[in-house]
């Protein structure tokens, strides 16, 4: 398929990577990637998904190097990078690369402070790392987006499996050889299949994806051996897992141009795609006020995908109705929400979000970008009202603020771990550059368990 | 794809399954591989990958509850049967469901023993849960095959990780809900690339499935959910990871017709589309004695999958050259050997093999049956000889008798544990439907620490 060894270049530049490499402004997207990941994941920390795997698995734990994000459990380094990897996604609440659909932090993030827990490492190098990690991961993805994810990839598991490997990699010093081992033994274990959307295994994936990447660079390093041309073989990553490769997307202008800059954070806690509604929702009722009792129906012009990933008319659970563009615009009209509790089972059954749910319509129209809307209201008396948002807040062009990321992380993870150890996790991920990651990790762990250490 | 619930109805009878269900024959067959398993995973246990694995992994091992196969060391059932999967595939000896090129046993049978360890369970039921897996695994590659494994896919993995949740949810009674879980997160999790043939990676494919297999049942014990359609729905796996599939292969004469009656053995230690050429050679060793010396040319006639798998025309290692069909006729013609002695790294570069080598010629035959060849060789004085073999030894026609499983089993371990410990874990393989599966697994470890214990 193409005569470079695209993944020997790619792990000789991990390999090769330093901190003075990185501009400041990506090293400070870094930074974010990690306080909006680390809020997810105390925000999901509670969820019935890690409780039952925690049922399965905590027997199976070997020596508890490693913590449970936002619970007093603690894991091995590789369980614990499942855990966490569940937890960071199963409120749909994640950051996303937006060309690819990717939730780079994941991965890579889940399988990396597991790790830092392990080995010492500095902040400053775990950043390196991370931001290693998600380059290489949205690299991947955009060499195979978007045949990849057309065929049915779940892009978050599949590139992320790489991501973590990279990741670890780099943090553990692997060479050139170990890294291009640790890439091809990533590539063999990637997975995740978009049929899993809508139960808890789609949180599984990007755990699984850290678990594996982990596991993949410890190998490696132990001299487990593996193929030299993973991506690009004829019978590697890309030939079988897409219909389309374009190495030039993995090579092309590497360390120069940032892919890891690219991150945008979630403002609402659902699938991507349903963020412009939401936001157009939330802009309505801000005008319409009481208005919105008077709603005969609703009318959503989008994009094919958007009705394809979200389009569950009736659900039942908290859980599908993220994949529900209809719960969501109806609870944005009527209760201004989009957190995560706009997805409990008890609002999703609400009789008047209910009712309005079933006026609402959706019209798909190809020409329509992915990450716009256009929204028309019809009232009883007859008389309608148009909203079309180009860019949901959240995207690249209308960016979360620091502030706004700051209330994110306080809201979902108070939740959790309560206002006194959510504030400390947020300060302390913020200073993530400057201290042990280990630490950082430790402050997330519930009061109750503080106490007993 | 389909209007049937393939998984469910599969994930049905996995759970309805009751030892009585199972015909004598394919009980029968189902100890042989059982049999061949052991004896393959002994083979391998001391290989460097198998040491490279346990440096990486052992660390981070839970409770030490099961058996590394023929070695002092004992891992949490996830990691044992990780271990188990690579060493009795490492030497490439194992067994094969000839259809699909499937090696059966390596992600059923590892996972399934590494449990048995955990969670007592009769001799009985474990060859049920053992048949069951091999089934499921065998009629899910039959649904794909051979779209599936042309796409590079290592089916062995991509399928091993089914039956290796089938068998272990059988073994822990999961209802037809969680096996149906099971299987989607099985499905999730299906992997492996033919990138990795040649290096320690391909081994690392069984094993992994093993692993994969086993938590998955675990986790849906837990209640941990997954697609309800994970093997036929619209993203799900047979869509996304085949260009072709038939539901019939799965369920059509489910519990009638017996897939896991198929499975056969390799007298040869290496790909299985070598062995009509090393049969064929060794017929003609036994035939013309010292005139081996006078060969000036072999040229061997096979269907081009032969050379597309097994074309390495200079191997270095004892590894490679399993995917020489060039080293492995040199090899038999001189030594008369197909066994694991003949791909030593030693072997490879004896320079009378390196001498004949270069005079082996493969010509690529569309019409020739994969398991068939033939082989002329051309003498120093002009003569010829023609040899054509229709179907291996070990094929289904030909199958490998009791004693020579015995043979094989009892040269390959005693190598690595010694003759009488080999002895034992022979006696207790055929035993193991009257035995406690882990006192079989015991049996196995070397004297040196069954003295420690």
């Amino acid at each position: 398929m193409t005569d470079r060894m695209v993944t020997r270049e790619l792990a000789q530049w991990i390999s090769g990577l330093s901190g003075s490499d990185i501009p400041g402004e990506v090293r400070s997207e870094g930074v974010r990637t990690f306080v909006n990941w680390l809020g997810c994941a105390l925000g999901g920390a509670d969820h019935p998904s890690m409780d039952a795997a925690l049922r399965a698995l905590s027997p199976f734990s070997g020596p508890r190097s490693s913590t449970v994000l936002g619970r007093t459990d603690t894991l091995d380094p590789m369980n614990a990078a499942l855990l966490n990897g569940i937890s960071s996604h199963v409120l749909d609440y994640d950051d996303t690369h937006l060309k690819t659909i990717i939730h780079p932090a994941g991965p890579v993030a889940s399988a990396l402070l597991a790790l830092a827990e392990l080995r010492p490492m500095s902040g400053e190098d775990f950043l390196t790392a991370l931001i290693a990690g998600v380059e290489v991961e949205c690299r991947i993805g955009n060499s195979v987006y978007p045949a990849h994810y057309d065929r049915g990839w779940h892009i978050t598991g599949t590139a992320g499996v790489f991501g973590a490997a990279a990741a670890c990699g780099q943090a553990m010093g692997l060479d050139a050889q170990r890294q291009t081992w640790a890439l091809g033994l990533a590539g063999t274990q990637s997975s995740g299949l978009r049929e899993a959307f809508g139960t808890m295994t789609k949180s599984y994936h990007p755990g699984v994806a850290a678990m594996n990447g982990l596991r993949s660079a410890l190998l490696a390093e132990a001299g487990f051996d593996s193929a030299e041309q993973g991506i690009e073989g004829r019978r590697g990553w890309a030939a079988i897992l897409s219909d389309a490769f374009d190495e030039t997307e993995i090579l092309g202008g590497l360390g120069e141009r940032w892919e890891a800059a690219l991150n945008s954070y979630k403002p609402f806690a659902c699938g991507i795609v349903i963020h412009p509604t939401i936001d157009g929702c939330q802009q309505i009722r801000a005008e319409i006020g009481d208005r919105v009792n008077d709603i005969a129906k609703v009318e959503l012009r989008t994009h094919p995908l958007v009705l394809e990933l979200t389009g569950k008319r009736a659900p039942r659970t908290g859980l599908e109705a993220k994949f529900s563009v209809f719960h969501s615009a109806a609870c944005a009209l009527l209760r201004g929400d989009g957190a995560p509790t706009a997805f409990t089972d008890e609002v999703v059954n609400l009789p008047e979000i209910l009712d309005l749910r079933g006026r609402v319509e959706a019209i798909t129209d190809p020409d329509m970008h992915e990450a716009s809307v256009n929204i028309t209201l019809t009232f009883n008396d007859g008389t309608t009202l148009e909203k079309y948002v180009d860019r949901a807040i959240g995207s690249r062009d209308r960016p979360l603020s620091d502030a706004h990321l700051e209330q994110k992380f306080l809201t979902q993870a108070g939740l959790v771990v309560g206002e006194d150890v959510a504030k400390a996790a947020l300060d302390a991920a913020w200073g993530i550059e400057r201290a042990d990651p280990a630490s950082v990790a430790r402050a997330t762990v519930p009061v109750s368990s503080a106490a007993a250490e």
